[in-house]
């Protein structure tokens, strides 16, 4: 039996990482083919080493493992570099340990160096190098190996590998050393770092290793709220991976509060703490620890690290054997128990969801999406395949057209629901007030509802902001017109009515399903009750085609009028202009409408047109069709001098999805009503809100509660919501926040490219195209079958595009893009492109 | 110019403080008439008492003030004592600094010990001390006074008062100390002291302190989760309170990550931190600290403190001079911009809220409440009275009948909330799956749907609900009854109505209300739209009345029955036996449904009753009616045998609303749907659910999307309200958890005192009473227009309830009380002593 010990220090790094050279791809899937931890701690010099390096112990130098093990350890961010060095550490530790407990099988270390900054580099291999790796930092190369033969010598060795990935000099937060040392790492960096070390490590370097049992730890820097090397917070920095955390926590005097605090925010980061561990120091503080977590998280208890710093910590592994090895049960436990749910989960689902929207028998066990977290704009989904990965896609349907908030704001809305449950829970609205309702509504009648809104009424979903504007507009129009003076018998004899357009969606409870045009969701087979309580018009429609926007008028409208066929415009921005407001078009759309009332209310019968209700610009759910905003302006005018109230459906449309904060600064005119949702609240809890003028509200005064709206919801007003809207609300339309905001904060920068968008209406399979504020839509051409809601011809171009990492869902033949309002331009022109791409294959393909 | 200082040890206490003897009443409310703050630290040892002693220090020894203040010091926890003492150390060193900074002013000091652990007390006052105050302690008495004269000694003293409320003996965690001492004190009591002392102080002694500008500051011990003497975390312990925060941070290597941590657990329990502050260490701390506070919160950076323990500190002081000024113009400017906000609310509401079910005209800017937050089950309201103060009251209403959490699951639910909101947001369902929605419908299945659903659809509100199940019952309907069947091209003509009773409410959406019969809800005025789509039973009640449970039965069932007037039932459990089930009640029950079914389908037409819709056992909203459960049985038992497909509406009724988790335990017969919501997320954020049997969801398995259920809504299955709900129902159905579960957790144990509400059913004022789980209603006698939903005929007796702490929300003429299912029997019995009490008082002004 003998060990040997090399070190090497090689410019072009070790022999067994040369085959990370031949990997151009950078991998961006995290595998979840072995145990992966985050070990953090509460603060710094707790001992997370020492807890990696027992639990390299307890899986490398345990007598009963029957198979080679490898222990992957990682240490992304190194300071104090090369005094401090804790992939050294563990390296040296396990060493010493192996030949001390004299293990059964051979064993197979090393520890490796990957990127210092100058300085550090210079401390190891003499001054005067110049870096030769990214920006600052040099390949350093620093790579040892060390191995014990074991009593069987000729088994297949277990295997530690031990890597530092950026290394600086200085003993300081990683923020400061990389400023001081002029050697920033980007997050995105040790990200890309890190998974390709997890990757190439445990899927073994050649085929023998295959069979090993990896165990892989990944050892923060500090505390866990310590600053990485770019100055992000690291629960920040790690979040995309959402590895399982142990937390090592503090045994002193104060420590169970510093180990409560940091557990709440690494919760508060969409992290699972598996366990928590810490060093004993008499005061029993795992009592309040574990009934603070209820028993439902493990504490372990590691028995005193000696003080003497010349001691080397034999006897204590020894001693903290036990404990190690329960720590690493408890790991493998929870890892196993994560897979096999998530293996599981499209199973179940299947068995007892009933998704909307969503016929069961067309979704296949494959088809199943198992989302295991969010981080800004992206999935992370787990794939059944390659023994599971977790990959991220590009929430492109932004989650019906809810999400809105980078991961920033996502941690900061994180806190802010959580402040927002302990300080409400929810609370009774009506006739009382509290802050968070008060503000929302303050910011609502600021923004969204300036200079003509000045009441707020709230409600749960955009289904129900209709209800409620409904019966608001329908009083308005009532008292307006006498209808409700109150010798009026008559007024069951009434029928009011509302004037929409024909292929408009406003939510699918019965009131709002009454305001629209027949369609798939409203015949006797979805909702036996409907009828189509309105006069539904064909609006007039833009889109892009062949890099050009065109105008498409209805039949009714076009008919007998040559002049009015082939409209296009210059630009996007003609079709908004104000100046169309004297064309020709104008005064034929004004004359089409009143014709259409006057024909409908000639039409006999007790029917008023009672409200209009509208989608500003976008027909959404009726499949991404803009309509002529100048049509649109015309409709309002001309309800407007019939004192027809005008309500503006803005679920979809509100807080910057079209570019603006509100879609009536697209169509220069303001309603009496507008309903809001969606994006409110930062696409977090579901809130609504109903916007109405000083005249809508003052139908409703009178000296009975009876005269009063008597419609509400359990949650109106709640605190929680109101908490994330107001947060949301803020954080878009501010350009500290939104590096989008643009023309002095009234409308967002152009987030897709104009080339590419041209291009892609120029391609044969597609239609027609919108782009217009987080909206890129496409229409496919499609005949027959394939056109229309129930469509499936979009699919295999679907299927493609999340292969690409790219999340879409689509309405028919009908598919589009969505962005949040903070996205960036760059971010969305790289969906784009890969949509392009694929649109170009599946062009192709038919 | 001269100082006099005395030591006084009395076991009566201090001269000046006698007048608290008297108070026999313990002061509940918390006075707003000047500034009080808790003093946190993200660790032990950062120089809270430091920070305590700089801001006493810049408040009275100030050169520029021009009239007298009083700092109140206040520790209510200290350990080690009395070789550590906080109050005495300010008391001190503001001795010190007064006579070195030679201010103008008199200043008055003054020191106390209020009480002492045994321990404790003995090394004070020697060996052998018994315990004279509460349990394990000693009223102490150590009180220390000094005056310093200042230059215009004549003018009127400012004053330092400082007070440490319980001292213990070992230098260890409280929770510790107190075990070790055998002294422990609840929160509740620890609380209430601190109350007293604030009142008092900040009252003033007596007339001629009335003018003084007052500055409270509380020091809490140790980090801010640390526990508290009764092992209660410290940052919960002061919850109740919420008072505002400053947080002493931590400068150290590593601080930033844990002062963050502390600021992040402090503001998940709804504190609002002023202002951090810490100690410089060289390590700029406050830049990433400001960044991650995106300087909304300032951060003040203290000169270092001098290690050398000899040090008396007075150049420090100088030196951090300007540091303590600013923060203290902080920790002014921030509660002058909290008071007149909270002055501000109830204008700013009526001025723009629109709030629901609520005649703005009858709403006086004095009728307005603000609700500052909650703690469990009470609100802390703010009073604009006596300089404004926060007082406590008992949410009898639960908030619109959501509110179920206790404190403790409060705080748990904002820590789920936060993990929730960090790791999901919110994301997409159809087709998707991920862990919150999982655990959440399987959680539903087995519980709430045990032995009967198969499949969980999620919304937003009761009312979408409500949709869903009546668009899942019709469908179910049309498909046993041929009316689907391919061939059938008069779909359209059949009308499709419900079976309802008279007196439900299923929600305020048009769909939800044509389910319900003619009410104040649906006239022409509240919902033109409105039909009334079924066929309403008036439903047979039962209700307690002088001490007796009987049955009313409605005209059209005891008609030609005298045997069936004034049954009687000998107790609430009578009314639930199965054994009625074979009563001739039973029969005539089942005849009259039969004919009313056959009259109705004889009546010609294409009507046809496609569904029953139901709420178990109580019609909440129509006036907290209780069903003869045999009744809905025999029902529901009716309309199976025709497969009319059976909805419980459970929106109210479910998660032990009556004491049993579901109300179909209570009626012993499961629905084919049931919709729930309210208390299933606890009491946070809107979530609903619709289950329904395997049979209702393959009516809509088909080849086509089409046949698919196209209902939806932005938000369905979120993953924010899904967690809170996961949490909330485990919660309440633990025994560990909620220790009302009784009978193998199989239901509540009685929450209000039988003898009480037979008592109060005896009242002549009162006409019925129904107490039923968390449910205790009654109605008062009233007549003509003192009767029904738009009656105020209960406002001064609920105005009473409210001066006693209760805050209820009557229905017309119909109040109630109403808990969470984990609220304690003794709080309920509190809380029904007042409302007897009141009532007997109304009884007599009737």
């Amino acid at each position: 039996m003998f060990s040997s010990c090399t070190l090497l220090l090689r410019r072009d790094g070790p022999r067994h990482l040369k085959h990370l050279s031949t990997t151009t791809r950078l991998p961006a899937d995290l595998p979840l083919s072995h145990p992966t931890f985050l070990v953090w701690a509460s603060n710094t010099s707790l001992g997370k080493t020492l807890v990696s390096a027992g639990l390299a112990a307890s899986s490398l130098l345990s007598k009963s493992h029957s198979r080679p093990r490898k222990f992957l350890y990682l240490k992304p961010v190194q300071t104090g570099f090369p005094s401090d060095s804790d992939s050294s550490f563990v390296y040296r530790k396990l060493s010493s340990l192996s030949l001390r407990r004299n293990s059964l099988f051979p064993l197979f270390s090393s520890n490796h160096v990957l990127r210092a900054s100058v300085p550090a580099a210079n401390a190891v291999l003499g001054q005067g190098i110049a870096e030769n790796g990214e920006c600052g930092f040099r390949n350093l190369g620093w790579y040892e190996e060390r191995r014990f033969e074991g009593e069987r010598a000729s088994a297949a060795a277990s295997e530690l590998v031990c890597k530092t990935l950026y290394a600086w000099r200085d003993a300081v937060s990683p923020h400061l050393a990389a400023q001081r040392e002029n050697a920033v790492v980007e997050d995105a960096a040790v990200l890309r770092e890190l998974l390709r070390c997890l990757r190439v490590e445990s899927e073994g370097g050649g085929d023998e290793k295959k069979e090993m049992d990896v165990f892989c730890v990944v050892e923060t820097a500090g505390g866990i709220a310590s600053p990485g090397p770019s100055g992000s917070l690291q629960c920040d920095l790690y979040r995309p991976l959402r590895l399982p955390a142990i937390l090592v926590g503090d045994g002193r005097l104060g420590g169970i509060s510093g180990t409560i605090s940091a557990y709440e925010s690494l919760k508060l980061r969409g992290y699972d703490v598996v366990a928590v561990v810490f060093e004993d120091h008499g005061l029993v503080n795992e009592v309040p620890l574990l009934s603070y977590l209820r028993n439902r998280v493990p504490v372990h208890v590691l028995p005193p690290i000696p003080e003497d710093l010349s001691n080397d910590l034999m006897e204590w592994f020894d001693e903290s054997c036990g404990v190690f090895d329960s720590l690493k049960e408890k790991m493998l436990s929870a890892y196993s128990e994560r897979i096999k749910r998530l293996h599981d989960m499209p199973k179940k689902a299947r068995e007892i969801f009933w998704w909307p929207f969503t016929q069961h028998k067309l979704v296949p066990k494959g088809a199943v999406t198992v989302i295991d977290s969010r981080y800004g704009e992206n999935f992370a989904i787990f794939k059944d395949q390659n023994n599971g990965f977790i990959t991220q896609q590009f929430d492109a349907c932004a989650s019906w057209w809810t999400q809105g908030p980078d991961a920033t704001l996502q941690t900061e809305l994180a806190r802010d629901l959580g402040y927002a449950a302990a300080r409400f829970g929810h609370v009774m609205f009506p006739e009382n007030v509290y802050e968070p309702a008060l503000k929302c509504a303050e910011l609502l009648l600021e923004g969204v509802g300036k200079g003509w809104a000045t009441r707020a009424y709230f409600s749960d979903s955009g289904s129900t902001a209709i209800e409620i504007a409904l019966k608001m507009a329908f009083r308005k129009f009532s008292f307006d017109h006498g209808i409700l003076s109150e010798d009026n018998a008559a007024g069951r004899s009434v029928e009011l009515m509302v004037l929409a357009l024909r292929g408009s969606y406003h939510g699918d409870t019965l009131g709002a399903m009454e305001a629209q045009a027949p369609s798939a969701y409203t015949g006797f087979l979805q909702q036996p009750w409907y009828t189509g309580r309105g006069l539904f018009l064909d609006p007039p429609t833009v889109y892009m085609c062949n890099g050009v926007w065109n105008l498409s008028l209805p039949e009714g409208l076009c008919f007998g009028n040559p002049k009015l066929e082939n409209i296009a415009f210059s630009s996007r921005n003609e079709i908004f202009h104000r100046i169309r407001d004297n064309s020709d078009l104008a005064e034929i759309y004004s004359s089409y409408i009143s014709q259409q009332l006057s024909q409908y209310s000639g039409s006999g019968g007790f029917n008023h047109i009672g409200a209009l209700i509208l989608e500003p610009v976008i027909l959404a759910a009726g499949g991404m069709h803009m309509v002529d905003p100048l049509f649109q302006r015309v409709l309002v005018n001309e309800c407007r001098s019939k004192r027809i109230p005008v309500i503006f459906d803005e679920v979809f449309t509100g807080f910057w999805r079209l570019g603006t904060e509100t879609a009536a600064d697209l169509l220069c005119c303001v309603p009496d009503i507008a309903c809001f949702g969606k994006l409110m609240t930062g696409g977090t809890v579901p809130l609504a809100a109903t916007l109405a003028t000083n005249a809508v509200f003052t139908s409703f005064i009178g000296d009975s509660k009876l005269n009063a709206l008597l419609h509400g919801h359990s949650y109106t007003g709640h605190a929680i919501g109101c908490t994330a809207a107001v947060k949301s609300i803020d954080w878009f339309k501010d350009p500290q926040t939104n590096l989008n905001i643009a023309s002095e904060g009234r409308s967002l920068r152009e987030l897709w490219d104009e080339d590419l968008v041209r291009q892609i209406s120029s391609i044969p399979a597609v239609q027609r195209v919108v782009a217009l504020g987080t909206l890129c839509a496409l229409e496919l051409r499609a005949e027959g079958h394939n056109a229309g809601y129930g469509s499936l011809y979009a699919s295999s171009l679907l299927q493609k595009l999340r292969e690409d990492g790219v999340y879409t869902r689509p309405l028919g033949n009908v598919i589009y893009l969505m962005c949040g309002p903070c996205t960036s331009p760059e971010l969305c022109s790289q969906v784009l492109v890969k949509l392009h791409t694929r649109l170009e294959e599946f062009c192709q393909t038919k």
